[in-house]
């Protein structure tokens, strides 16, 4: 098999799902779109390594599925409905059945999400692959970094920290119970892009991010861009119960990567609003804090004081 | 320095420079587009790994040159003008040198093209990059791979091989002439996207497509696309006259890959029309075949004779 049998027997399914707004998909120098004149565009591009973000012998379906879902909630960060994706792979060497089990959970995924795969590049390397995502909202009507308001509540979805759990088990610096293990490794493998949610949450929610490096370092950057501050209530940071007994616990769920969850702000007199998106998209959510004038974040634990956490997220130069 | 330093000083040049078109740059989960709706949008997405596609102790500022040059010829073989572009980079270690010199290179090509930098993402790798471009045309007038026609003729931009030549000097399979080896090492570290000539082809070829993977198996895409053949005069192809001397001279012209030329066919009766679109773009072009009826690309010595390459051009698979 060469890098055209690679192309055409795997990664071309979609080549032919063509319509008013795609008008050539993958087998052409570009992909040609023609989006509806009433959307903008989001664009997003992420690089997972092997051996950084995933381990080089991870289930090909498990890599698959993280490999767009990671790109997905980019997306539902913005409120924007993924539509078009390019995917760059540079794999050791090309075993079909690798292959196989890698394209029909890159393309189920995708297929849920009526995503469609219109182009991207292949070639031999260590482990390493490259999503490009694109994405539509009604114009104006995203979700950016920048619109947080003070008073504003900040809420989050699902559950923090297991990712990071799992890691550590992974790592062998903790010992977690069996079964808490694999509820933790499956967020791992498997997190769910928060994206009905974003897109229920277009005219209600002010500013909103992913959490890919720890919740405290993503909300900083909401605050930043919004210039205001925020209290965090330490104790309504939802997480796995059985996590809270490790000396780890607080450094999974404040600064712990890879959640994905969805990081917002939205306005008290929306609350209801905001409950009603959750229900509508089926995804748990907590109240964690609010916006307050300022420029720091502050946790705070049940008494009012303040939680000190110095380890701040993930970097990937670090 | 870390990550964010890393993008906030070197990679968010373009981040203020928004306009009716593009709402938002690097800085937020995604960037947002609002293009023309006059336009199509072309989008195309290329890996570039070190020892694969560079010798890992390229310059800077000839790697950066490379990485957008090599899409903005993707653009250019759509017919398109590059506008926007994510570039993703894996790095071993943030040298501070090294990126200033890689990026005042990148930002350079990029300000003389205006293709604005919108994102992206920064890891930690052993050297791979890649960068997805995002161009436009006016509606339906791509260049595309599938519109060449019987009769038309088959034209070439620039010199072909010397990329290829420069290569095999590297690897000790040739020793070229040292101010040889120069000219092709400069075509092989700074290949120049011919994006004039392929905005000023829009209305007079038919299919186009740049060189990369080598002539033959590059025109066989347009071949395969367009469904017929073509006769290609083995001496019309232009080259370094200096390089005919080697016996690997025709399978440098032929397959030699990394060449970023365009290859484009157009109706006869446009030859005017192709010669004045070449000098208006100041590109020297070539006519070095044509397309006829049948299944297979056939290259023709001087006395008519049929010339057979078995080397088909570059796998990145092989």
């Amino acid at each position: 098999m060469n890098e055209f049998e690679l192309i055409h027997t795997y990664l071309s399914r979609h080549a032919d799902k063509l319509d008013d707004e795609c008008l050539l998909g993958v087998g052409d120098d570009a992909a040609i779109l023609r989006p509806n004149a009433d959307a903008d565009i989001h664009i997003s591009s992420d690089m997972l390594v092997g051996g950084r973000h995933f381990f080089t012998d991870v289930r090909p379906e498990d890599l698959a599925h993280k490999i767009l879902a990671v790109n997905l909630s980019d997306m539902a960060a913005m409120g924007a409905t993924p539509r078009w994706a390019l995917l760059s792979a540079g794999l050791p060497q090309l075993d079909k059945t690798w292959l196989d089990a890698f394209c029909n959970a890159f393309f189920t995924l995708a297929d849920a999400h009526q995503v469609r795969l219109i182009g991207g590049d292949t070639t031999r390397a260590d482990w390493v692959f490259n999503l490009t995502i694109i994405g539509q909202t009604p114009r104006g009507r995203a979700l950016r970094r920048d619109a947080a308001q003070v008073g504003d509540d900040i809420w989050v979805s699902g559950r923090l920290g297991l990712a990071a759990a799992a890691l550590d088990d992974q790592w062998l610096k903790v010992r977690l119970p069996e079964t808490t293990f694999t509820t933790c490794e499956a967020q791992r493998l498997r997190p769910q892009a928060r994206v009905r949610l974003g897109e229920a949450l277009r005219d209600i929610a002010h500013a909103a991010q992913d959490i890919s490096d720890g919740l405290l370092q993503d909300l900083n950057h909401i605050l930043h861009a919004s210039s205001c501050a925020a209290d965090i209530w330490l104790e309504h940071i939802p997480s796995l119960p059985d996590l809270q007994e490790f000396a780890e616990y607080h450094q999974w769920i404040l600064a712990g990567g890879d959640d994905y969850e969805l990081l917002f702000t939205a306005p008290p007199e929306q609350r209801e609003a905001v409950l009603q998106a959750a229900q509508a998209s089926q995804t748990p959510i907590s109240r964690i804090g609010i916006v307050r004038k300022g420029t720091a974040c502050r946790v705070l634990t049940a008494d009012g004081s303040e939680y000190l956490e110095t380890h701040q997220g993930f970097d990937h130069f670090a």
